[in-house]
């Protein structure tokens, strides 16, 4: 879709295309509608990030909180999202091995009790390898510096989800 | 459940209990976990409210846009949430005659159309002919007006379905 057809969008059906965009978040994108015309991919995607970085720090930790465990309980039980079971399986997070596994369990539930919301990363710029060590190191951080670390990933992950369903300004020029 | 239980949920349990005492918008009820502990049922819905009304006009648009049309789609291919299915049926909407169907209709299109987001009204606190004279009247208003008017209904609605979930003051006073 390119961003003409996006602008033309009703806000129904611009909802319900982009409402996962920002995991179980349909408001933001409901949101973001008020804000058509978008210029461009670029501007389509600001406008998510300016939504998200206007809101109070209590509604960054919604966010944060309607993210799903990584290889947690929705994984397992086939609960998560399509978009996150397609990330988290690309990123090897199905196929742990059983040390992995425990480490990643360990880890989650010490970062939920230390912060008071669940470790957030885009699967698809890491490997497991890889989110297991920055699971490792975030635990350290101070919980300001989480929050914010957070959000910048919610971004990623909704910059990537945002290219799988509209052209990007390259695309656009071709 | 009272509100000593309410504040000894995890973000977790929280967010799953009270995830659609605003439709459809479960970061709120994740944000307000944050203002835990609350007083009393008042200060857990006061929480809510003071939520959505520091969001930017754009949010509260979002909310709105949210909710499902009274009597429209969702309720006839029964994909109404829960709560909305049981508030619409509780007042007469499932039941509608075919005139006043087709009112409903082409009022519900019209005040999309004018505003931008759906007609939204606390159904529980309403019967049919009441909600079709008021979707009828404030077809009229200004654009400003009905966003504002909108999120008061939200309001109502959120705090009936948080009474169904949380006691509420007079009885943790018995």
């Amino acid at each position: 879709m390119d961003i003409g057809t996006v602008n033309a969008l009703s806000y129904e059906d611009f909802g319900n295309i982009f409402c996962n965009v920002v995991e179980k978040c349909p408001i933001i994108a409901a949101a973001v509608w008020s804000s058509r015309p978008f210029a461009s991919f670029s501007a389509l995607e600001a406008a998510f990030n300016e939504f998200m970085d206007a809101l109070p720090e209590s509604g960054k930790e919604g966010i944060l909180r309607c993210h799903p465990d990584l290889a947690g309980r929705d994984l397992q039980s086939g609960t998560l999202t399509k978009e996150s079971l397609e990330e988290q399986a690309g990123a090897g997070l199905d196929a742990l091995e059983s040390s992995e596994a425990s480490s990643m369990a360990r880890l989650n539930e010490h970062y939920k009790e230390r912060f008071g919301f669940p470790f957030v990363i885009c699967a698809r710029m890491n490997d497991k390898k890889n989110i297991l060590r920055q699971l490792s190191e975030r635990c350290q951080h101070e919980r300001t510096v989480e929050r914010a670390h957070g959000i910048e990933e919610v971004k990623k992950i909704c910059r990537l989800r945002l290219q799988g369903l509209v052209c990007h300004d390259a695309q656009n020029k071709l």
